[in-house]
């Protein structure tokens, strides 16, 4: 007797197949059976008839509890915004951090996210949130080197925050080591940094040339770009998710897929700060391995994975129309995130996560034969209809288990908080 | 006693006013009040409490029946994109047309789009869909010089089109002379064009610069670019509605400015085909009118003028993050919208036209203070909850009054036959 049963829909495996009227068997937290016959029995049958079925979306590079600043600073240039969100983000309370998490795990399980990576701080709050929403994420305590403690205190109490928390949450829980940037940290933090990661076995969450600022102070303080730093103090490596990647030469492309660096690509965000277009073409030509992330609701506007991958299909399709297909974009939130988390989720198939979304193709915007086409460029958030993960059933035919209300008015009492001030 | 009064939610009137607990009454088709209290009476009357009240979203470019085209050519640059789209296109029935007109209608209503400015063939097709859906159209049949007809025939076919229709439908339809292009008609074409414009006193809807090719083409035929010849021959004015508008100098800037005329910028199909970017910005500077439209499904692959107009705020913020505040896009996509149409809407203000969509606000998406900022880079089409167009209600709760198991089924159909081919 299986736990879950989920019939009849269009299942798309993210495994190389799209099973019509499939069969999707949940037991214990992990997929036993896809395929089109089962003749086992579960506590639970969803019926998917008119849904697509398929791996939940993975979100690989965000800042949780921003949500609360969505909309706070507009229409600036990546200096400038951050001028305005500091000072902000310096009087948040634990209190406020967890009802901006609140706020943005929901947003995440309404519109078919399951699985995220995280760095912000205050980051007890955030494990909690996720302990107790059923989400899934990779979570890392920020580190700017200077900032509030000296470095043996930092490190100390993030190498306590990564202890405590990686495998919580019957694993849903794990965690990186997060230092800020190449540019925020010294090479000599930064290596202690991979020393307490090898250590402790734990992958490292960082921003590397978000911004040509961030090239020109490197290349100033170190004469070479920050990969090249990184690269030379053996920082690099199969462990470390590279958020950004903005500010690339053909180099630093060659050190990062040598060295098997996990990039994160975030689009909305890098147009919203204006710094520039990541060479993800070229990337994924190389065989790198660049998921996808919204970056914080803050600059991106919204955590709503589908509208990243409208966005960054279309980014890259500017400069010539015949890259990214839309079979590769859905790759990058699903299958390339897993890969960048370290998890086995982002693929429908035996022994992985029951990380699955349910959306609702019965919808004028799907009424087309390319599937894969439709959910990228015509699909939205909203029409993710049933968020499963770790084969806890977080929200079907589009109610949550967590309390809405609740949740929005806590933001909003935050977001008006820090609006007055 | 009025027709219909809606009450309760946040009234964003585009017309200078964000009213709490707002009043809109509607008599006749018309907007008759707007403000805080009404003690009129009315037949139904619709509580907005926790949504937002705002004109419907006006579709300034598309090619409604090419929705069954969607994902159909998808990766391709314009060229090679029209090189398979076309001949799929010569094969379309008048039936094949109405199916996709439904489907496309159908996605507006759902989608928050009130009226939209279409060009086509088969348009009488068309015109009997909106007629029946009771949608708003400005409606112009496709003209490319010696395709099928010869001139004579083709533009007496025309006038009787724009003839027969503008106006119809209770004055839900207008029609436009639809000449393709500069490059698809002779100079003598054109000028023959205007004069029936002129002789009717109707606007015109033309693409012009979409591509370099185009440019390159009108230089190589006349020695200067579409904007050129067109100013030279009288053609340009405050009648004509300027599709795409990509590859302009800064004199052609000018003379759009100079001769008032309607720009319509379609970004997501001018990144998806890799055409480039429309100076946007500079002509909003300019004080140039510029409206937003999805062009056709079939590149742009929605009709969700919510996705149009995040991408068009991301891909200006890509080159400067000052430039298109949330506010200024949704002026595009409503009051630019309505004035490029030629139609007293895109504002909630007595004595036009009552067409206004209802956003469901309670979602974690929205909870923020900046109302403009959250709907265009929050929202979706599946965030609006109810349309109204001529006063009518075309969709109440998320539920149609059109039948769209059939519209889709139809659809299918068609879509199937062209795949199949």
């Amino acid at each position: 007797m299986a736990d879950l049963i989920i019939r009849g829909g269009r299942v798309l495996t993210m495994d190389g197949a799209i099973i019509d009227n499939g069969v999707v068997v949940v037991d214990n937290g992990l997929i036993t059976f896809v395929g089109r016959n089962a003749d086992e029995k579960a506590d639970k049958v969803i019926d998917a008839k008119g849904c697509a079925v398929m791996p939940g979306l993975i979100n690989a590079h965000t800042h949780l509890p921003m949500t609360i600043f969505r909309g706070f600073a507009d229409d600036l240039p990546y200096d400038k915004w951050t001028k305005k969100i500091q000072p902000a983000e310096m009087k948040l309370t634990p209190a406020d951090i967890r009802a901006g998490a609140y706020l943005g795990v929901l947003e995440m399980i309404k519109t078919g996210t399951t699985a995220f990576a995280d760095m912000y701080f205050h980051m007890d709050e955030v494990a909690e949130v996720v302990q107790e929403s059923g989400m899934r994420a990779a979570l890392g305590y920020g580190m700017i080197e200077g900032l509030n403690e000296d470095s043996d205190t930092k490190l100390k109490s993030r190498a306590n925050f990564a202890i405590k928390w990686n495998g919580a949450a019957n694993g849903r829980i794990t965690t990186m080591y997060a230092p800020h940037s190449a540019a925020s940290c010294s090479k000599e933090f930064l290596e202690r940094v991979k020393e307490l990661a090898v250590r402790d076995n734990l992958r490292i969450h960082m921003h590397v040339l978000e911004t040509e600022n961030e090239l020109k102070l490197m290349k100033k303080r170190y004469g070479m770009c920050s990969i090249n730093l990184l690269n030379s103090i053996g920082f690099l490596g199969q462990d470390v998710l590279a958020a950004h990647c903005v500010w690339l030469s053909d180099d630093d492309i060659d050190i990062l897929k040598t060295q098997n660096v996990n990039v994160v690509h975030c689009p909305a965000s890098n147009m919203a700060l204006g710094v520039g277009t990541a060479p993800v073409p070229k990337m994924l030509e190389r065989g790198i391995n660049v998921a996808l992330g919204t970056d914080g609701a803050a600059s991106s506007g919204s955590l709503d994975m589908w509208k990243e991958m409208r966005t960054a299909s279309y980014l890259h399709k500017l400069k010539d129309p015949q890259v990214l297909p839309a079979s590769k974009v859905l790759e990058m939130a699903t299958v390339n995130g897993a890969r960048t988390l370290g998890i086995n989720a982002g693929a429908l198939k035996p022994g992985f996560a029951a990380d699955i979304i349910l959306i609702d193709l019965k919808k004028p915007q799907f009424t087309l034969s390319n599937l894969t086409s439709a959910l990228v460029h015509g699909a939205s958030g909203c029409d993710v209809k049933t968020t499963i993960v770790d084969g806890k059933i977080l929200m079907e035919d589009y109610r949550v288990e967590l309390d809405e209300e609740k949740i929005m008015d806590d933001a909003r009492n935050v977001i008006l908080k820090i609006t007055n001030n």
